[in-house]
């Protein structure tokens, strides 16, 4: 096996660290969220930190980096206080992977790509047309990571929409019947086939 | 599409409720927490919730609610201060689930599993044998998430140990060439397989 330590991060090209550092915590989520500001622009942003909190209340987390691109996310979600949370299916990858741009903020994402706006009539933030899953999420508060001066937003799930084969039996949505996508470092799209789901574990007698 | 409200949610029967909301978030990282004791006590435990927070330094974050079984985790990095992060392949599935099994802290689950300790003599909490990716974690911090009384803990990664042929030129470790998976939901174990890599993503003109 290969050995890395700090001192060898510390010494690493900036790229070369990037791409180490954001693919070896494993396989990541893949979430378009939408906003808009209060004057109505749209904007639509990949994000691979989406971290399940709880179920009841459903809440969610995500890492914002104040740094970059998402900046125009943040602002919006801040003064509307919603926000939608899309999965991205394997026919949306490039267009999903290019909301990333640095675009100035009156260009909206939708109009740079193929992925069109669903709006609906309860929720002041565009959705994305045809994503498997879509979510109407309410801000609730953000944590201030000093180590790195990162921020963990933290939000409830209010609103779900949910192709109807995804849903299961027992409630448990399966991701593969929408063809949804996880995300390996900054750009690898992939798409995950169920090995086996397992029954709630006990100790052994 | 199916449409839930906050009011739908609520009303749900509760292992309904849990596997929705655990699955509806996307795909999951699957990493084996080690840890030992002050005692010596060692101790596995499964992870779906860790998230990267930034390259430089290398740190990450994980989840942890302080009512379930990773317990013991806690108060073991708590007293180390460190702990590790292995990921989880194909072969290793089952095992890895029962972890979440609720033993008592002088039960190891490398004893009730098949999984096998792997000691590195720079680091004071096991590994697990054959894991494509291990890394050795130094505890940082707690952030408590007042909303739903969890903790998100961040740590940096100060070793890596990865198998050779995940790491490509740039940096990347692709994931598939260690048979990594991911999880959907609270039991779903799944396989990815790499669709597409991007290039970075800049404006249209």
């Amino acid at each position: 096996m290969l050995h890395f330590q700090s001192h060898d991060l510390d010494e690493m090209n900036k790229i070369y660290r990037l791409n180490m550092i954001n693919s070896i915590t494993g396989y990541k989520s893949a979430h378009l969220i939408g906003t808009q500001s209060s004057e109505g622009l749209e904007n639509l942003a990949i994000f691979s930190s989406v971290v399940h909190l709880g179920s009841n209340p459903a809440l969610l987390g995500f890492i914002l980096r104040p740094t970059t691109v998402p900046r125009h996310t943040y602002s919006n979600f801040k003064s509307t206080g919603v926000f939608t949370l899309n999965a991205v299916n394997a026919e949306q990858i490039e267009d999903a992977h290019h909301t990333s741009a640095k675009y100035p903020e009156d260009i909206s994402e939708f109009d740079q790509t193929t992925l069109e706006v669903e709006r609906k009539k309860e929720w002041d933030a565009p959705f994305v047309k045809n994503a498997p899953i879509q979510l109407g999420c309410r801000y609730l508060n953000e944590y201030h990571i000093k180590e790195n001066d990162t921020l963990m937003i933290v939000s409830k799930i209010e609103h779900i929409y949910l192709a109807n084969e995804l849903l299961q039996e027992d409630g448990w949505v399966q991701l593969e019947k929408g063809n949804v996508v996880s995300i390996n470092g900054l750009d690898g799209y992939t798409l995950p086939k169920l090995l086996e789901r397992f029954p709630y574990a006990r100790p052994k007698n």
